[in-house]
């Protein structure tokens, strides 16, 4: 019996083995969110609106989403607009100064609560994804300055009318721009993000990428949020790789105890963090399953624990008998 | 082997059993929509702002979600903004005509693609997360005039400033207000979406209720939208039986083939459709268990189809014993 208890469970146990804490996240690493896998345009139409109109709308907590996080503006919508216009308008976009959007984020604090910030990295849709879905978790995007900002493009120009509307905003991953105005915003508020965290933090990243890996040290979460986190305040780091059902064949690239988790990994500890490393956390899958609820992936985790392999095969018959056997007896 | 491949594939086989179409959705019943989950408030502040900015947002295609619909925008988003003031200004909030809605429902009108209109209740978070996350459905809250206008407040005054700005709005179920202005907005958008609805459309209802039931003939998909779809360009209704996992014991309290759900088959029959009905379509579970991944519900499939009961244990501890045999043979 307690053979069978031990067998019949392989099923109902598998799925926790790859169980993990559900999440939100924020932009680790702006290079990969979705303002940059689009092309990049002018600055937005009307961009003012926008950003006015989103502030509102978190201050008053309109989208289900984001009121988990607490208000932190300071000043009227309007007002943040203006700090925000004097941080890039009549100013050359590729010449950012690092400290450029000091006083937007002061004016407009990232904040999540205890054991709720998430940071991410190579997920962008699938992380405001889960955020949406999930109250348990933050990512920066959901807190005011990552919401206001999210999605929308702007750049300077030094001839008026110091916004440039008509050409397109340059990458700061093309030459002589490292100091672009967008990056220079998100760099600021990832590391705002970062110093607020406390507790567990999570750290999401893409396990079936490989080119660049699930993590590398010139990411936004190296270079600019481990560096900022207070290592009095975040107690814990729970690493999640999130493997994409849509990759064919074997999607798990990335592993908890090889290549670069191992390098994240070195580098928490370096930090004295202590971290947990989850591969294929459940409630990733389950979103990704939501989009796509027909894929094979979607049903295999219980076909695999039906006939895992001939041995196991052979265990889990012979404790069906036995049950079979004392069911009969008893 | 066969008897193996037949048993070996109840564990594979079960989700499919629940298995259907994935979707968004669109406000069936905005008497349960998230406007008025919510305590009523006077008119949001600064509404304006958040109005305008919503549809800068849409026109521009800028939140994911919404992006799989085209612009139906006729004129500025400042103009829409005084068409929708015009229609609830310095009147009376409860004695709203039915076609005060009209310009603004004009100038913006909802649109959905073939075969991708949903329409919901007593769903709304649900719905809203589910437009969201897939990209192949879309529900009136996703369309340009329900983005514009979801999860806001607002009612005229006859005194200046014409908005009520000050105190509760009053809601459409409070007496003698039956032509509430805001529930005249949605009962508008709700008939233009139904119109414009072509191919097989889809109806999500909550099956986990039962208080009012799962579906209902006051229901605004009921009144305001069945009435209004076009029996030449709709050729199919796909009725969607959703069950709330957070629901203790048997959740799934309307079934296809009976009560409520016989009482919508037969006004759909009526009006010349056809219809299928899923209960507990997986895209829906699998979007509720991301928000809850350690829920029982969320594993159980798998554990009921590895020993579902004793006669099947038997069949599969045998078959798993000719597989072994069969195994070795080869």
């Amino acid at each position: 019996m307690g053979q069978f208890l031990l067998l019949g469970s392989v099923c109902l146990f598998l799925p926790f083995l790859a169980s993990g804490h559900m999440i939100h996240y924020r932009s680790a690493d702006p290079s990969a969110s979705l303002l940059n896998s689009q092309a990049r345009g002018p600055t937005t139409s009307n961009i003012s609106d926008i950003f006015v109109g989103r502030c509102e709308e978190h201050v008053q907590c309109l989208q289900q989403d984001q009121c988990n996080t607490n208000t932190t503006l300071r000043g009227t919508c309007d007002q943040l607009w203006g700090t925000f216009v004097d941080a890039f308008a009549y100013k050359d976009p590729c010449q950012a100064g690092n400290d450029d959007y000091d006083a937007v984020i002061a004016a407009a604090m990232p904040h999540a609560n205890k054991d709720e910030s998430l940071f991410w990295s190579g997920l962008p849709k699938l992380a405001l994804n889960n955020g949406r879905v999930t109250g348990r978790y933050t990512i920066l995007e959901e807190t005011l300055p990552g919401y206001i900002a999210n999605g929308l493009t702007w750049c300077g120009q030094t001839g008026a009318p110091g916004i440039n509307y008509n050409t397109p905003c340059p990458s700061a991953y093309s030459s002589g721009c490292a100091n672009e105005t967008m990056y220079t915003f998100w760099r600021a508020a990832s590391r705002a993000f970062a110093r607020q965290a406390t507790g567990t933090i999570s750290v999401a990243l893409d396990g079936s990428r490989t080119n660049p890996p699930a993590f590398r040290n010139t990411s936004t979460f190296a270079t600019n949020e481990l560096p900022n986190l207070n290592t009095a305040a975040v107690t814990h780091v729970n690493i999640l790789l999130v493997y994409d059902i849509s990759v064919k064949g074997d999607n798990r690239r990335a592993l908890c105890d090889k290549g670069s988790i191992k390098d994240l990994q070195t580098l928490l500890t370096d930090r004295g963090f202590t971290y947990t490393c989850i591969e294929g956390p459940r409630g990733f899958k389950f979103l990704q399953c939501a989009g796509d609820p027909d894929n094979a992936r979607c049903v295999e985790a219980c076909s695999f624990a039906v006939i895992p392999n001939a041995s196991i095969a052979l265990v889990l018959a012979a404790s069906l008998l036995i049950k079979l056997v004392t069911g009969v007896r008893n």
